[in-house]
Formats: C-alpha cells, sequence, structure tokens
C-alpha cells in the first residue's frame, strides 16, 4: 500500500461512513419507511464498518487486508439496497458504497 | 467502586447492549415499523453507548464516571421509548434499560 | 448456526474481548513494557475486534461470515504473540484467544 | 446548534480521531516507551471517543451533548498528557486535542 493509496482509502471510508449514516436518519424519517428496512439496517453494518476499517488504517493496524475483504463485501449488500430507492439520501449512499469498496479491493492487491 | 459494583456493572451493561441489539433487529421486523421509528434509532444509540461503557471498565480507562453520566441518560429515553410499545422484545429491552440506567448512577456516587 | 453455536460464539468472543482488554491495561502497567509492544498492539486490535462480532451477532447482522473469517485471524495474532510471556494476564488472553478463534471458525463451518 | 458549527465540530473529531490514533501508534515505537504508557491509554481512549462522538453526529444523534461532554474532559487529559512529550506526534495530538475540547464545548453551548 503506498502512502497515496492509504489516504485515499482513509477519505473514501471516511465519505462512506458519513453517507451511511445520513441515509440511515433520513430512513429513519421517510413517510415509506416499510420499504427502507433493509437499508436502515444494512446503513448501520456498512456505516460501522467503514469507521472501524478507518480507525484501523489510522492506528497502522496489521489487519487491514483481513478487514478490508469483508468491508468490501459490506459495501457491495448496502449499495445494491440503496440504489434500489430513488430518494437522494440513497443514491448519494449507494454512490459513496461504490467508490469505498472499490477502495476497499485496491488495499487488497 | 468496588470490584462486586464494578463485576455488576460489566453485566449490566452487557445485558442492555443485548436487549438493545435484539429489539433493534426485531422492530426492524415488526408488522407496525411506522410506530417503531424511534425505538429504532434509540436501540442503537442504547447498544452502541452500553458496550462502549462496557469495554471502558474492562480495560480500566480513567473515564468510567463521565461516560456513565451519558450513558444513563441514554439508558433513559431509550427505556421511556421501550416502555410504550407490548411487543416483548421492547418491554424486556426497557427492563434492560432501567437496570442499566440505575446501575450506571451508582457508578457516580 | 444453531442457537447453541451461537450462544456458545457470544460467550466466547465476549470472554475473550474482556481478556484483552484487561492485558492491554495490564501490559501498561509491567515493568519490562518494552517486551509488550507488540501485546499492548494485538491486545487493543483483538479486543475491538472480539467486541464488533459479538455485536454483530447480536444484531442479527447479515456478515457474520465475513466478520468471524477477520476475527479468526486477528485472535491467532494475538493468541501466538500473548503466548510467548509468562505474565497469567498474557497465558489468560492466551488461553482466551484459542478458544474464540475455534469458535469463529466454526462459525464459518 | 448550526450546520456551520455541526460542520466544524465534525472535522475537529476526525482531526482529533486521527491525530490520537497515529500518536498511539507512533508510542509504541519509542525507544522511550517507559515514559509513554500514560500516552498510549490516553491515545484509544480518545481516539475512540472522538470517533464515537463524530459518528454520532452525523447520525443525528439525539446525545451529542452529553456525549460532547465526557469528550471534552477526554480531550482534556489527553491533551494534558501529550503536551509533556517533545515528540512531534505528541506535539501534534495535543494541539488537535485542544482544538476538539474547545469545539466539544461550544456543542454544550
Amino acid at each position: 500500500m503506498t502512502e497515496e493509496q492509504r489516504q485515499k482509502a482513509i477519505s473514501a471510508l471516511h465519505d462512506c461512513m458519513a453517507a451511511c449514516n445520513h441515509c440511515f436518519d433520513a430512513c429513519l424519517q421517510e413517510e415509506n419507511i416499510d420499504h427502507m428496512r433493509a437499508c436502515i439496517r444494512l446503513d448501520r453494518e456498512c456505516a460501522d464498518m467503514c469507521g472501524y476499517l478507518e480507525h484501523a488504517l489510522l492506528r497502522n493496524s496489521p489487519f487491514v487486508g483481513e478487514l478490508a475483504q469483508a468491508c468490501a463485501v459490506i459495501c457491495d449488500r448496502c449499495r445494491e439496497e440503496c440504489g434500489k430507492h430513488d430518494h437522494d439520501h440513497c443514491q448519494q449512499c449507494a454512490e459513496a458504497c461504490r467508490t469505498c469498496a472499490d477502495v476497499c479491493r485496491q488495499l487488497l492487491a
């Protein structure tokens, strides 16, 4: 991992964590909350994991690879779910998840 | 804080974290999810904070007092909200929150 | 995953998280702290990850498999390091890590 | 809390979390680790709490006030300790803690 890759990963993880937390909050206020169940659950999962991996990078954890593998899968699933909904917060979250999953996979390469 | 108080606190925090996480999961599957919005949000808040304080106790953190003060307030609010709902998971969560808030206040005494 | 496996995993993860947090605290007070550098770092990594996975199980996360895979590796490495030291807290931590890594691998089976 | 205050707080909390995690990692590699015991412990406490409060802000938690109160105290103590050491990472961490404690107190005003 180069320092440039590391900084890019920290930034993408942070953006994704923020987008997921915002989407969680916004979904809980949506009129059609009945359709947002999976989104709410996955937003929490993805926010927590992206935050976790970002901290791991920042403390120079020896387990960035193992965590990035899990994080990529979680971002993929959150992106799939958020991508189904037209709400701006969902679309923005899906986009952040796509970027973040890519960055996680680059950490593994 | 005596060792007995410490063990009691660790146990109450753990029970409350588990009850809140279970309630979060169950609320997301309730037919009347429209009424569970506040509950879902507070379950996450309370689960995370109880887990945080439990870990702090276990690592001998110098900030148990500050964290217990915040945790007691969070448990109070989660108990109030869960107490409004008849679902078993909500009633059990309210009960765990009540015990946990008491224990947090004993840590402050 | 049977309910029995789930309960066993929750318990092993909690024990390992507690042992690692205690070992972290104790290592920071050891006279020979110069030899405990890797132990302190790995205790934090392992405590955090075991706590994370335990919460994931309790909230019925869809990503238990991915997280258990990472957690098993982290427990292995913490066990190896703690196993090198004669301090009671290190030996107890190594033992908790061994059990926990086994349980994580059973979650994957 | 205005949106400007909120953004400023998110940014200060993130910077402080990053500085504390970097200081934790660097302290564990210092030759004079014997003098860094308190710093290592407080870096972990402060990194975790700043990260926690940042996430709380991002998910629109109702408990930002309670958490900011605890976070300000933790930042103060980490700043005091890091301020005693000449290492660049300690001085930078102390500076980030000072800014972050101020921002936490503004959240309370």
